[in-house]
């Protein structure tokens, strides 16, 4: 843990990556994921074994009501009633569901601060219809890759960090050199920080939506420092909730988001994928996690690969 | 073209899968992108190009109204008049959409007649609560493997197919000697009619659902001789549409869903992929390309992704 | 309270209207609101005065979630961004509810048992598609008539009565009696038990649905014995909850929508209209509530307006 | 018909109601329905006859697709699978829909121009979280009093006017007259076009809303000079469209909405009404047409009653 919480301002400074890509930039990290890393990430598809991370759509999902509701997947028909000639029957359904609801992108476009978005962007582009910049169609062609995962919780020996536990910088370190892995420019990084597992556990929405572990602020650096494209976690923010400083809320969403224009991947279910790497101690494997292309859209509910 | 429609339900006993994978199976045909083969396809992923296959989703799409629609996505908060402390600010969206609007996969759960789904299953188990069986969920691991383009449009020298054009047995054998690429095993096989082209030409969404060109019956035996997994297309219902038999309906839905247990991937974009196929004359790619996990769901919404 | 309760099957033969009004009914007792009998309650109509006994429709709703969740009301647009010419600009917006989730009717397609809905029309008319008899839109025409609010916790002298509060029939013949009102065929008589006080008191939407006060079994046979043409309250389902049978749910709901033919309206906001009855003691008025016209619809939320 | 086109903005001032309910007012012309008109239309109820005037919900209404679609109503449950002690089945179902599909309220937020809403609210108080001023549940003791139908289709003699036509003041006047009815402050007018009889006779959605026949531009001052409370029509949009100014678009909802501050009912159904009215030539009734309460809500679907 810090000592001192930096001004969010002079942190998100310091890792921007504004103008990096040039003014119009609308990616932001994941253009880090070139196509020489996606073809270097592939041969770390050894074994042909397919792990799912998205977490089920359903009504019983994280979501306690409020803002946000879980899915709600509605049959618009069966078949069973249908006289087609030839004897065709055919079903179909419909959902209604916040793009936050479970697994999910964060677009560069969910956060804000100051009348910015990432790069420069004014905020006066998200208006009732949408993310004229920055939506998650822009990152259409993603997300694909060399993913690594960071499992915090295991390298503490327990089942999961409790709600407000930070993770800091010195300890992701850490735990890619126990887990022996390195973290490279482009990467997806995803940190276990067992969450997810004490949802399923004590199946408790209004737990699970407040409080979390999570990454400290400081970590912003951290992932700057590496250049990592992606960060995603089985929580439902990435970061510590509450956060470090008591006068502000997500800070490090702002940072990442809108300073360094990192797209985050909430929500996951990392255990099948952590307890193989535990048992081969291979944390490295080839990520593929499209979003739904929904036309200016904040984010995307999704189901990632982790192809090993 | 064949001279005489066979009958479905003879056709369908011929190339069922009832009872390969066990009576219990709800995976059908992507049982056959075996591990192995995964991990096979990956040396297919050489320059890291990615490929989108998702179509928008939109009120742009390709539904016409009726039954289905297009897909409506409203923000539930832009962050603009939000006074959090701090100054972050975050927007949100939701979406109501069928779950076959757009870019979807067919669940074995989509089409049954005679009473039973894909290996037996009472069609009793589809309710108004959804699939209990053989829902898209259950495929929930995949689909990520070899993928292998078809191009009929570009094997006839046109920019598509027309409406009730039906693509036969013998043209995909041509497509692919032409195309110099053998289909496998296991293989995720996509053909492209560019009947997408025309709606993107023409935006019609009434045209575009009311006729399309695409696989005449026959295929299905020249899928299941092959053992394909999966089969998709740029049009919205893989078949030639209106079908050969003037007195039944989708009868290759009914034969490659219900009996054979394949996976269909309908709706998709194969323009960009397939230049680039042309361009180096290369037809096969990793195929990336996880539907959500909507409990008991029919189908899903999905972007897949074509890496070379 | 009851010594006993009876066998519902044998109270619901009891007060069964089946066949009351032909084999074909799916109107059942509002059949009893007359042309003769709403011109005779234009009268009560005194001194103009409107109450709207309608709760509002937003996210602060009774519904905890789960299978009902609260309205969620989105723009479509708000018209600044728009550039119509001369200046035009307009807002609309979206809803998506379950129809059950506030002030609303329960059509007599809401409830059946031993497979049979009001009137012997079978349950199998219930499916994927809507309520193919007795749904909503049936009773498309109503409700308006003589209204009556028999209020009885002011009866008690109480703000609400807790939940698992019964209330008899005696108690209901002597409310109406304390109030110098008499209940007359094809009434609609509104029950204030202030439950909804205790719900804006509390803002508990768990607590609101766990339990409530209301009518005790042995009301149906008063009801029935006035021919009551509508029941409604303001708490979430009329009847006490738990009920009086630890072996059965919702029996009062059994045989009033089923064997009745009663139409419910449920989650009325009667605390303005109770107290002008109070003031000038006159508990009779004009009710009108009209019930959306949802095509083969099982239920439609209403505002119902109470003209003194 | 005028022979030219007043300036929208000075058209505006003229028939202004800014002010005179205050400088908070947010209810515009239904202030005119007092409790004493309410109590005085009371009589009208002769018959006790009653007449729905809102469409059906469902699949089938008039809304094309593209930025308003049709209402989409999908069960939740039916019953079938239930098991709940004592046999207690119930059936459930939800609804997606614009506010503005069907018959229904266009509030006093539903229309702005030149940076305000009535009586002078900023249209900065329309956001993606609705209308913090002006909302449909500002209406909500409303809206029922007098209402008087002029029914210019059987004025003229034809089943429906064509769309485009243009109905004038002294049309209104001389269809009053011819009717032996008159006009008073506080009414709610429904102008009958016929165009509601065409959609059912042609079924064409597209047709019904790429033109209607409807008032004139200069009927917002005759509407003024009688204090008329509430406009409603059986066409889309009251108005004629395509306007009288190619210059414009809606200009009567500009002045009717912002500049008066009146509640529009449109897409109603007067077909019965109508023909009861010309039957024994008694144009007035008791008009009960609660809008539901949604939350700063833009419109709400509605189902008025007319009662004679």
């Amino acid at each position: 843990m810090p000592d001192s919480t930096p001004d969010i301002r002079e942190l998100g400074k310091k890792v921007s990556n504004w103008g990096r890509w040039g003014p119009d930039d609308e990616l932001g990290t994941t253009n880090l994921i070139t196509p020489e890393r996606v073809a270097a990430a592939a041969p770390l598809i050894r074994t042909g074994e397919v792990f799912d991370l998205g977490i089920p759509l359903d009504e019983n999902g994280p979501q306690p009501g409020g803002y946000r509701i879980n899915p709600v997947r509605l049959m618009s028909d069966t078949g069973q009633e249908q006289l087609f000639p030839g004897g065709f029957k055919y079903a179909d359904d419909y959902v209604f569901m916040p793009l936050q609801a479970a697994s999910q992108y964060d677009s560069l476009a969910h956060v804000h601060y100051d009348g910015f978005l990432y790069n420069g962007h004014p905020d006066s582009g998200l208006t009732v219809k949408g993310a004229s910049r920055c939506g998650i169609d822009t990152q259409a062609k993603g997300i694909a890759g060399r993913g690594v995962l960071l499992d915090v919780a295991r390298f503490r020996g327990i089942d999961w960090l409790e709600g407000g536990t930070a993770i800091g910088a010195e300890e992701l370190t850490d735990v890619a050199a126990a887990q022996e892995v390195d973290v490279r420019p482009g990467d997806i990084v995803l940190i276990r920080t067992g969450w997810r597992k004490k949802f399923v556990t004590d199946n408790d929405a209004v737990e699970f939506t407040s409080s979390e572990p999570g990454l400290a602020l400081e970590c912003a650096t951290w992932l700057r420092d590496r250049d990592v494209a992606v960060v995603g976690s089985d929580n439902f923010g990435i970061e510590v909730f509450p956060g470090e400083n008591p006068d502000a809320l997500m800070e490090l969403h702002m940072v990442l988001i809108r300073d360094m224009g990192m797209t985050l991947a909430e929500m996951l279910d990392l255990e099948e994928l952590a307890h193989a790497c535990a048992a081969d101690g291979r944390y490295e494997f080839f990520y593929a996690g499209p979003p739904l292309k929904f036309t200016r859209g904040v984010g995307s509910p999704i189901n990632p690969l982790a192809i090993r």
